[in-house]
């Protein structure tokens, strides 16, 4: 059995004084150093790993403060608070003396209490009937996923588009290859979607992710149930303005539960 | 002219060694401790105060870790990473040698560039033709807030309701007394939505946010223009499960700009 690219991306080790050594992966490359949600997984998996972790992932924030290069980089981990319901982590990533990353993370204990989804997931057909996406040859990491599309698509364009695009698409996406569903990969799953400055206008621009919040509804064993299937994602966006948009995102699993909704803030130049 | 009761809640006072002093203020009081709101008001200020920062607050997230008890506690701030377009900025409330609460804010630059608000505001009368809601008696901190609702209410019950209640719902929401718009009553306006699950029960339950995340839309000069007037606010919930929800929000401002949205994350424990 071969270890999933994934596997490979987000492997630790730690050092002596408690930090981790990792390393980036030519496998999830993005126009310029790593792509930030295997950024953001390796920062999922340094607490996932950690010995005193009790409990499992709810809410997870990263921030990325500078651009990271392919290369060796440290994680600093830190529990801040450790209670009966919760456990509290801070994190930073440094490189060449440089903080290129913060996050906030909360575990928390799981129990079966009063359960109620008041969401819906969208209207789509079954992932079998919807094309696979080509997406070799434009960035490595897009790769690494599986999409299929099932409404709102980038329309490229040398000008901005007169008439501007909805920032709202919907597609079923999976790790490629297929992967079992961790809070890892779903860490790197919930920023597997395009930014939406490209579905409204069109062209490319410096753009890039400032802060990245994700809430994990699933469970681990929502997470054994759904296995390697493809999750329903759906992203939009409210406003564009003064060089940030932001982008809400939901994740749906089989029997159309919720396993992860957040949101993002993105930085664009012009 | 008297100082507002959200400027005394929230003032700090500088340390020797760079961190600041604040105490609770009783205008401001929750079941236990402060309104977490005028915590997350007190983190805001603690940046917007600090003489590094030279941009303003786009996207911050604040944990919850440990209840904060009335009486002093100090803010350590640090600038993670200061860049061309952003600040990256951590922060520890500590209170008797327990950190109560991390957060990390980032700041940046604005400019004229591309604007788009594809987002909509709900429909609603305008603020005075609805009706002021009644907060007195309840809990200190409502009273320092005008609501006047929209859509959506809490039915308070013994028992949980039979048929669950929609979580969403709609309000006008200022300072009471009035007082003119900036990030840091913004910040605590961003947490003023009751939380979902009472208005899905019904019922009183252990129950506290862990984590919110608000981004800031609204530049200095939408804020000047917003001023004392009320915000529409929106707030909803998607999924209840395994002691936690989630809790997305809206606020729009005049002429129905987006001014800021973020989401919650709510521990619950029955």
């Amino acid at each position: 059995m071969t270890t999933h690219p994934l596997d490979i991306a987000t492997s630790l080790s730690p050092l002596d004084d408690g930090r981790f050594r990792c390393c980036t992966s030519q496998a999830y490359a993005n126009i310029a150093g790593p792509f930030g949600g295997v950024t953001a997984a390796t920062l999922m998996r340094a607490v996932i790993e950690h010995p005193e972790r009790t409990v499992d992932p709810v809410a997870f924030t990263v921030n990325f403060c500078a651009a990271l290069k392919d290369g060796d980089f440290d994680i600093f981990v830190k529990l801040q608070r450790s209670g009966k319901y919760t456990q509290h982590w801070s994190l930073e990533l440094e490189q060449n003396g440089i903080i290129c990353a913060t996050a906030t993370m909360i575990c928390g204990a799981r129990g079966s209490v009063f359960s109620h989804q008041s969401g819906e997931p969208p209207q789509a057909p079954p992932p079998e009937e919807c094309e696979v996406k080509e997406t070799g040859g434009f960035l490595k990491w897009l790769e690494r996923y599986e999409y299929r599309q099932v409404e709102g698509t980038i329309r490229f364009s040398s000008e901005p588009h007169p008439e501007l695009n909805s920032p709202r698409n919907i597609h079923w996406v999976r790790d490629h290859p297929e992967r079992p569903l961790d809070y890892v990969s779903l860490a790197a799953i919930a920023d597997t979607f395009i930014l939406r400055l490209l579905y409204v206008r069109g062209t490319m621009a410096p753009m890039g992710t400032v802060s990245m919040t994700t809430y994990f509804h699933a469970t681990g064993e929502e997470l054994a149930v759904q296995g390697s299937a493809p999750l329903l994602g759906v992203a939009s966006a409210e406003r564009f303005h003064g060089n940030f948009h932001d982008q809400p995102m939901t994740l749906w699993g089989k029997d159309g539960l919720l396993l992860a909704s957040g949101s993002q803030l993105v930085w664009y130049k012009e």
